[in-house]
């Protein structure tokens, strides 16, 4: 059974937001919030983040507010962010390399262990602390060091072709950058969260069309 | 008014991935589909989709489907890619450069007309087609050709500080992926896509973690 088997994936993605602000209340130096002060900084109401928190067993307590630094805790544990598992990284392209560069895997609850692509002129260059690998090794490096998330930052075709394989290697969460739609048998147990960088960028469009045409 | 002041953004965030899709089938040659095999493909039922599309004015014929060509260049016209618009990017970093150098701006609406980076190192450097220019020429750049997104991929606090001057200046949507979520007064008709890559990784990383104790 999964920790949280009825909490709606609307509830979970606005998680990590709070999470975020969080922490930037906790550096601030802010030590307790009412739910409503909370509200207004992260553009919710009251009622939606009380609604949420009490999906996980609440954290508050009435006429007192949230103490910020024990629910960023509580939060972190609920996203599982201190237990880090391992990933690695396919496509070192310039995608692959400012994802790997840019972001700090760490934090989010992973341990980025293996920078993988195809192209033999990238392999053995260093990003950061790791040397780019060749993926001829990806069969053999996924049992001895067993990762668990593979972050996709390659073609779709590419992507489509390899995700099985990976998925059979012991791979259940994916990243994915690919501008493809994975999909997996349920009984494989994956997940993907894509990042469609290519819809961002057409959502965006529509909507200042939307702007231009209001007056 | 807007063009479709009455749907809704869920409908509005599958148009991006309808498109997406029947340029795949339209480069393999598919000439029309029905909604019930557009479904499979998409991971969506047959009358969701119908549903979506009559929103904006239906397109599809009882008992023939979809003309792919026809209703992808139909979607591009809701979506507004054909009306390129002049975008900026702040941010040279390594995040910056690879948005610049991996995306395809031009097929999604957009016209890269500048890079833009307060770090002097950077200034002068050349991306593709660009030459890095100094923030310090952001508000005469702006002035003399009319920008009117601006892709964000710089510190939080840089976001901050700088959004509202862009907004004075004549940007009108903002590609956001600074950690911070920018807000703005209604009056000022901004529109705010953020991609919160960090995000994205704690969703990752709590739906792994619910596999991981499912069994």
């Amino acid at each position: 059974m999964p920790k949280y088997p009825n909490v709606s994936a609307s509830v979970t993605r606005r998680l990590p937001r709070y999470y975020r602000f969080l922490n930037a209340l906790e550096k601030q130096g802010v030590e307790r919030i009412s739910s409503k002060e909370f509200a207004l900084i992260i553009g919710l109401t009251a009622s939606q983040i009380r609604q949420d928190l009490n999906c996980f067993g609440g954290f508050g307590q009435q006429g007192y507010g949230y103490k910020v630094t024990l629910l960023r805790r509580e939060i972190g544990r609920i996203l599982a962010l201190d237990n880090k598992i391992p990933a690695i990284l396919l496509g070192a392209g310039n995608l692959g390399l400012a994802i790997a560069k840019h972001m700090d895997f760490e934090k989010d609850g992973f341990r980025l262990i293996g920078i993988f692509d195809k192209n033999p002129a990238l392999t053995g260059k260093k990003i950061r602390d790791w040397h780019i690998r060749s993926t001829d090794e990806l069969e053999s490096f996924c049992a001895k060091y067993g990762p668990k998330i593979a972050a996709l930052c390659i073609p779709a075709e590419s992507a489509t072709e390899i995700a099985d394989d990976l998925v059979k290697w012991g791979i259940t969460g994916f990243w994915n950058f690919s501008q493809c739609d994975l999909s997996f048998c349920e009984k494989d147990k994956v997940f993907v969260e894509s990042v469609h960088l290519g819809d961002s960028l057409m959502t965006l469009r529509y909507y200042v069309d939307q702007l231009e045409t209001e007056e």
